[in-house]
């Protein structure tokens, strides 16, 4: 992580420090803020980093029976427990630190570069928690979320069948009531990550399944606590719940991480602990979803940024060739960051590894302000722009991310496509990012259908807002015109090209006005990213008129020529994504399956 | 591999059977030519598909002294030594088939998405043996070739560096003449393919070296064969010729070829022989890679196909949610292949994959046209849209490729993360093509600062010819309209920015001129894939009207309709990297080392 665009981030983009006037974060100061982060970036330096190749070359076994991973990695996830930074966001009752999320979520970006996925095992645990604490009964807060908040228990969310991947409304593990008001579940689950392991002294499953009776569809699904061993009324560890792992699967990358194929119920059926009331449990699971795209976000953006600082380091390092401007063959090679291509290749990184975490960034901002900004409108506010954006903040990262990735490969060359690098590694786990927790395609569905049009268009408009008050406060700045005047056009081209959509999904055929949704996230993914560059820009603008010493000079500058790069290289794209769009293109709609 | 969509480029856009007409063809006709190719298709389904998995699973291990290697490699590539495909195209005197390269290549392609890079082996094997034919004397013929091309002996290409990689002219490794007029060989060479193995008898490396007191810098470079063992008068294998291996590589992809680091002559030297002069060693060497860099865009290519049919066929197969056009959720599933996105993913393989298949059969063409076309004309014609087209038959399908297989991972989610299906693997074999055999970036400036200006532009000047002959054969067909005229106008862009860089670079630093020469190879990449794109849409034109039977009508539609998708969703970003070059965009160039 680059230490310095954190700060830049939390204290001169975001300002975090006026969450100290909120009650929930009174105890706090800059110091505990800073704390938290030292102390999970002192625990990836001791823990993570020296045991991160390791665990992408050791991948989890299963002998049949057990799985087994790397006995390190206990050692490690043991050292995040004490620390507490697992549950640095929860109430103080229920054993938490009452941090901001931006805060934890900065502490986070260092466990998940130093530990690959290897964090991801106390992520969904705290994910899986958070849920609970908002949907579930006391008395199953109190069994359940206290162990995991302790550290003591890990959870897991179980949605994915083998024959309903993202169709969520065709699942089919079943769920029987029992007489002591209990459930029975049956069926199997896939691609559930932690699904089995030894890290801890029991996995508590988040399952989705279908009560018997209930509707069809998505009308008609449940959430249910189903823990891999019973715990009895002691708080012992009881009975094997009869959940067994039917497999793992080899991932391409995240192999720290265990991805499991779980059979649930194979005798008497797991016992299932109801979560709220029946057939409401896709709105639970949700609000966990909603919380996992921007996790997904995060680690798209943060791998972005791990692969760009160490090619940036690489390049500083690493002589090879002559400019092109250079006569004598003969005369010493310059390292290769003097090469304007590897300065391209390192520029387009840092566009989009620097705009991908500041958007989110702002998004778990957001979603702290949905919950503890001091005005029920602003509370509201916050929630409109999170909902809207949050097909944004998950997808942009993840289709950038590994993006830069590739190019950080490239800059090393060979070095670049081999293990003694971890480059290739970030490369391979970030190709999950634009997988999981929703498609590309299902979330650009998911903005054009549900968030665009809902609440006449609130979220839409009020994101609009957002970036015009932006152009309105860089209109001080000359260096900035440039930028502020394209940006008003690319809103400008967006509003046209919105407009064209929905008129094409009231007028012609839905199937064919939704072909191209894809290049309509894509467009405001390119608006969004080239906005909060802006805002960037004018923090960096500022600063530099303040005559900062040599180092944050060059900081600042750096900022500005990403700013720059982006506006010059990517935001134009948007031209050609808006020209389909407007044009309803049916190339896609009009292929028949057996041209293929 | 699609076997129609290579019969349609073989005989239908390239035209493979006028080839029967040449001296060194006759013997042959379309008979034998579909024979090679369905004997590697069946030496590829027997021998390399079922272990292609685990050649990516167990990569090659090193215990101190020996390689292992899983010995079904071995099996497999005896039966490819075996069949003759090896040496396919080498004169009959040399135990070859004579066959056109255009034919092997087919043949090839199927051992290659057989047996991922396990047949790199052999062709490796080749392009040294085809090098040595050419440059070498008979007596290292008699004694080096033969043996390869029998199958007992493999080579290799021994040029990069630890200190110098893809900066030849910096290499430093030693050659010191003997008495008996032979020559030692010191130094150490990484990221040599196929350096070390126990699959064949012998392995000769052709090694680049530096002759004591020769001229520094790229003037001073010898090529030597090295074997790893010498070789007796009577044939029989010798002794040790000090080529240690010093490590092997763990490679993100291709695992199944070894990578190593080699050292040469830690005692006595190694012995050396030197292949034609002195000091030419380079010149040599480029003969070969050229020939290695059309093969390192046939394997994006190749690959990029291969993940296109894998995913197609999943998506054909695999039923997941609704169209948006459904308004009932518990009517059947549709088959992925029937959502638009989908569909759109599908039609971006096919038009990077069927485009980049197509430039690397015409490359391969075009150098045989420059050995046996009739006239000493035709062949210098060959020879000049070769030297110019280079560059980008190496990088187009390099970029393109990994592209393609990104969408393909898409295409099958979660499961295409997973080693249960191929395109993972795909995928990450893929990315070493735009990095081996001369990066993007070196290959941009080899066609800015020495293909485009060479002979007054005469290769430049013969490709524009030919995109407007085809533009010209365009126009009997109304459907074809829309993008000859599109072509034309790329063209036009293409002329204006090639005319403002070539100013660029004589009227600014020159640097600078250069920042953005990847954009210039992007947009004349683009504008030759169109122009295939265009020959494979009239081809297909005139085949639709001959009303041919319902599964042809199937393929030639879906040839225009990809077309069409290149047209509308590909070609149009040529206006953005024209806008840069014409403006000779300094973002990159002005960006100063210390403001990363």
């Amino acid at each position: 992580m680059n230490e310095r665009d954190l700060e830049f981030n939390l204290y001169e983009l975001f300002d975090s420090e006026s969450l100290l006037t909120r009650t929930r974060y009174q105890d706090h100061d800059r110091h505990t803020f800073n704390g938290v982060i030292n102390t999970a970036k002192a625990i990836a330096e001791k823990h993570f980093l020296p045991i991160r190749q390791k665990l992408d070359t050791h991948q989890p076994t299963f002998d049949g029976k057990k799985v087994q991973l790397i006995p390190e990695l206990k050692v490690a996830i043991a050292a995040v427990n004490e620390s507490g930074i697992g549950s640095a966001t929860a109430d103080y009752e229920l054993g938490g630190m009452q941090l901001p999320p931006i805060i934890a979520s900065a502490a986070g970006a260092y466990l998940s570069v130093g530990g690959g996925v290897g964090i991801g095992y106390n992520m969904l645990t705290t994910a899986n928690a958070n849920l609970l604490e908002v949907h579930a009964s006391d008395a199953l807060i109190e069994k359940w979320v206290k162990p995991m908040r302790e550290g003591r228990f890990m959870g897991t969310m179980a949605m994915t069948e083998p024959g309903s991947g993202s169709g969520l409304g065709d699942l089919s593990t079943k769920a029987t009531k029992t007489e002591e008001g209990n459930y029975r579940i049956t069926g199997s689950k896939i691609f559930i990550s932690g699904g089995d392991h030894d890290l801890s002294e029991n996995i508590v499953h988040l399952v989705l399944a279908r009560v018997q009776g209930a509707p069809k569809g998505v009308k008609g699904i449940s959430l249910f606590v189903v823990p891999k061993y019973l715990v009895n009324d002691d708080g012992s560890i009881g009975e094997d719940n009869e959940v067994a792992l039917a497999g793992l699967f080899h991932k391409m990358g995240g192999r720290a991480q265990t991805s499991t194929a779980l059979s649930f119920g194979e005798k008497n059926g797991s016992v299932g602990y109801l979560v709220g009331e029946e057939n409401r449990g896709l709105q639970y699971m949700f609000h966990m979803m909603n919380e996992a795209r921007i996790m997904v976000g995060t680690s798209g953006a943060v791998l972005a940024v791990a692969g760009y600082q160490y090619s940036v380091d690489y390049a500083k390092n690493r002589p090879q060739g002559r400019l092109p401007s250079c006569k004598d063959p003969l005369s010493p090679m310059v390292n290769i960051i003097e090469h304007a291509d590897v300065k391209r290749m390192l520029l387009a990184q840092k566009s989009y590894a620097e705009g991908a975490l500041s958007l989110v960034l702002y998004g778990t901002q957001l979603s702290d302000d949905s919950r503890t900004a001091k005005t029920q409108e602003q509370r509201q506010y916050a929630h409109t722009l999170l909902d809207f954006l949050t097909p944004i903040i998950k997808t942009w990262p993840s289709e950038y991310g590994p993006k830069a990735n590739s190019l950080a490969i490239q800059v090393l060359g060979g070095h670049g496509y081999i293990n003694e690098h971890p480059v290739e590694m970030f490369y391979r786990d970030n190709r999950l990012n634009p997988i999981h927790e929703g498609t590309t395609g299902m979330q650009s569905l998911d903005l054009l259908t549900r968030k665009v049009p809902m609440n006449n268009r609130q979220g839409y408009l009020a994101t609009l807002d957002e970036i015009y008050k932006t152009i309105e406060q860089s209109k001080p700045y000359a260096n900035l015109d440039e930028f502020s005047v394209q940006l008003a056009t690319a809103v400008d081209t967006l509003k046209e090209t919105t407009q064209s959509v929905l008129t094409a999904m009231s007028t012609k055929h839905i199937d064919l006005a939704l072909a191209n949704s894809v290049k309509y996230l894509a467009l405001f993914g390119h608006v969004i990213i080239a906005w909060l560059w802006l805002k960037q820009g004018i923090v960096a603008t500022k600063a530099l008129a303040e005559q900062p010493h040599q180092e944050d000079k060059n900081f600042y500058q750096g900022k500005c020529q990403a700013l720059q790069y982006f506006y010059r290289f990517e935001l134009p794209k948007i031209s050609l994504w808006a020209a389909l769009l407007n044009s309803t293109d049916s190339s896609t709609y009009d292929m028949q399956v057996e041209w293929f």
